[in-house]
C-alpha cells in the first residue's frame, strides 16, 4: 500500500519524519511518497496544494499530513485568500473527499496532572469527537465581501448530515454506545434540518445507539465542567472547529492529539497541533501526536488494528519514560521517537 | 426612573424578586413595573413578547430580565418558532436595540475552589466579553428550511461592527487597555470585514488601547489554557454565544454570572443562568446573579456607580457567609437575600 506524505510547514517535516519511521518499523510493507501542501508549497510551486500532489493523491491507500501555516505575522497571511496555506489545507480535505474528521481525546491514565482541569474532572476522559469536514459555512459558495457588508452562508442538506452521522452511529457502537448531537436549532433553521435528520436516522438505522441532542452554548459550558459525561459527540463543521479544539485543551498538551479525516477515498491523517514555528527545525517538538495520527492511518486507513494497538501502546510507554518539554519532561523528537521504536520492537 | 422587570419563567420569579429587594433598598426612588415574558408571557397571552410588554418598554430606564424557557420536555418546545419562549428574548433584545452583551467573568477571590479549573489557573481572573447582540446570523433574513437544504446566512456590515467595538474599547480602557478581537477570518469573509473595520476603529480612534486578533477555535483553547490572559473580548453573535458560555464557567457556578446588554435605548440586564425548571418554586436558586445583574443596572443603566459598588461588595460577602446549595452551602434564596440586604444596610 501507498502512503503519501505531505510534511507542510513548521515542525511538520520533523514530526512527520518520526510518524513515518514508526509506521516502516510496524508495517515494512508500506510505500511512501512525500509531496508538498501549504506555504511551502506556495513556496516552491505558487500554489498552497499544487497539481503534483493532487496527482500523487491518485494512486495513495491513505494520506500522513504535517502541519500547515506560518507564523502570525508571516507573509503568507497576506496573500489572496486561495493562495493562503489553509486554503491548500481546505483544498486537500475537499479533494479527497473526507467528509468525517475523528478526532479523539483521552487523557491517559497517570497524565491527569498535565490537564488544565482538576484531576478528578480529567480522570477518565474518553470522548470522540466526529465534525462534518466538507460542508456547512466553510465551503459554502455563497459568501461575499464588497465595500462594508458581507456574508457567509451555513447550508446543509439531508445527504451530507446522514453520511458523517453514520460515522458517529458507528463509532458509538464500538464504544459506549452514545451519540450526542450538537447544534443551535433554537435559533438556526439549518440545525432544525441537523436535528431532524440525525434523529431520523437513528430511529431508522441505529435503536441501539443512545442518541440526544444539545446546544453548542451548553455543550462548550459542560465540556469543561463535566467532561465525563460525553461519549461521541457529533456536530457540523464550523462548531466541530470549535468544540474539537476546546476538547482537546482536556488532556493537557496538543502534542498528544492526533486526528482521521474520513470519506469515500483515502484517509487524511494529522496531528491537531499547529505548525509551532517558533520551535521548528530546532529538534525538540513532540512527535506524539504525528505517531498516534499514524496509528489511527493503521487502523482506519488500513484496516490494520493489531498494529495501530502496538504503535499506541508504545507511545504510552514513551510518554511515561522519556516526556518532551512540552510534557515538562527533556526529550528532544530523536529520544523519543527512538523510546516509541524500542517498545514497538 | 422606572425599571421595567420581567421574571419570566422557572425561577426567573424568585431571582427577580430578590434583585428587586436589594435594589429597592440601594435605591428607594426607583418605580418598578412587572410584565411577562417568554413561555409565561406565551401562557398568558399567547406570545412570548405580547404587545402589553412592548408597551411597559417604551417609558422604562432599564430593563431587569428573569429567565426564559422551559424543560428539555416542554411543550413549549414544540411549538413554531416565532412563538418559543426564545423567540420572546431575541424579539426582546431587538425591540430593545441592545447590540452589546456585556458578560463579566471574575473568579472571586477565596472562591477558586468552585473553579473546574486547577486554582492557579483559576486565581486572578477577570475578562469582560463583549458580544455583538444583534446581527450576524442570529437576525439575518435569509433563512430557510425546505425538504432536504436548510441554511442561515452570517452577515455583517460594517456600523454594525463599529458599533459593538466601540463598546470593547470604550470598556477596554476602564480596565487594563487589551482588546482581543475574535473572528474566523482564515475561513470566512463576514470575519474578513469584522477584523478589517476593528482594526480600523482602532487605528482611528482608540490608539491607547492594546488590539489584537485571535481565531474562535484557537480562543476557546486558551481561555481554558490561560484564561489570565485575556482582558476584553469582543466577538460576533454566535461565537459571542459560545465563549461567553465557556467563559462562564471558570468561576464554577452559573449562580454567580449577570450580563448587560446595552445600545441606544434602556439597558437590559439579566443573569446568565438557565430558568433551571428542577428547582423552581422550591425557595432555594441562587439570586446571586440576579443580583449582580442589577448591580450592573445601576452601573450601565442608571449611571449610579457607588450604589453598584455597594451591591456588589454586599454579594462577595453574603457569598462568603451565607454559600448557597450550588456553591456547596446551605442558604437559601431568603437566607442569602437578607445577608445581601444586611450587608448593604
Ligand atoms: C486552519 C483552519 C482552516 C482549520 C479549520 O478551521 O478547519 C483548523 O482550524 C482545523 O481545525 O483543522
Ligand atoms: C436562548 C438563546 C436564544 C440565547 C442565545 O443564544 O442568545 C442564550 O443562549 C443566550 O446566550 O442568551
Amino acid at each position: 500500500p501507498k502512503v503519501v506524505t505531505l510534511p507542510g510547514d513548521g515542525i511538520g517535516p520533523e514530526v512527520t519524519a518520526a510518524a513515518v519511521e514508526v509506521l516502516r518499523e510496524v508495517a515494512p510493507d508500506l510505500k511512501f511518497e512525500e509531496q508538498a501542501i501549504g506555504g511551502a508549497a506556495y513556496e516552491q510551486y505558487g500554489d498552497p496544494f499544487p497539481q503534483v500532489t493532487r496527482d500523487a493523491l491518485k494512486g495513495a491507500d491513505a494520506v500522513l499530513l504535517g502541519t500547515v501555516g506560518g507564523p502570525q505575522n508571516s507573509p503568507w497571511n497576506s496573500l489572496p485568500r486561495h493562495l493562503r496555506p489553509e486554503s491548500g489545507l481546505l483544498a486537500l480535505r475537499k479533494a479527497l473527499g473526507c467528509y468525517a474528521n475523528l478526532r479523539p481525546v483521552r487523557v491517559q491514565p497517570g497524565l491527569e496532572h498535565l490537564s488544565p482541569l482538576k484531576p478528578e474532572l480529567a480522570r477518565g476522559v474518553d470522548i470522540l469527537i466526529v465534525r462534518e469536514l466538507l460542508g456547512g459555512i466553510y465551503f459554502d459558495g455563497d459568501r461575499q465581501i464588497e465595500g462594508d457588508t458581507a456574508y457567509n452562508t451555513m447550508r446543509y442538506t439531508t445527504p451530507e448530515v446522514e453520511r458523517v452521522a453514520k460515522v458517529a452511529f458507528w463509532a458509538a457502537e464500538q464504544r459506549r454506545g452514545r451519540v450526542t448531537s450538537v447544534d443551535k436549532a433554537n435559533v438556526l433553521e439549518v440545525s432544525e434540518l441537523w436535528r431532524r435528520d440525525v434523529q431520523a436516522l437513528r430511529d431508522r438505522e441505529y435503536r441501539n445507539v443512545h442518541l440526544n441532542h444539545e446546544y453548542v452554548d451548553s455543550v462548550a459550558m459542560l465540556i469543561v465542567a463535566n467532561p465525563s459525561r460525553y461519549d461521541v459527540i457529533v456536530t457540523e463543521n464550523l462548531f466541530g472547529d470549535i468544540l474539537s479544539d476546546l476538547a482537546a485543551v482536556i488532556p493537557g498538551s496538543l502534542g498528544l492529539m492526533p486526528s482521521a479525516s474520513l470519506g469515500d477515498g483515502p484517509g487524511l491523517f494529522e496531528p491537531i497541533h499547529g505548525s509551532a514555528p517558533d520551535i521548528a527545525g530546532q529538534g525538540i517538538a513532540n512527535p506524539a501526536a504525528a505517531i498516534m495520527s499514524a496509528a489511527m492511518l493503521l487502523r482506519h486507513g488500513l484496516d490494520r488494528p493489531v498494529a495501530a494497538n502496538q504503535v499506541e501502546r508504545a507511545v504510552a510507554l514513551a510518554l511515561r519514560a522519556h516526556p518532551t518539554r512540552d510534557l515538562g519532561g527533556k526529550a528532544d523528537t530523536r529520544t523519543f521517537t527512538h523510546a516509541v521504536l524500542d517498545a514497538v520492537a
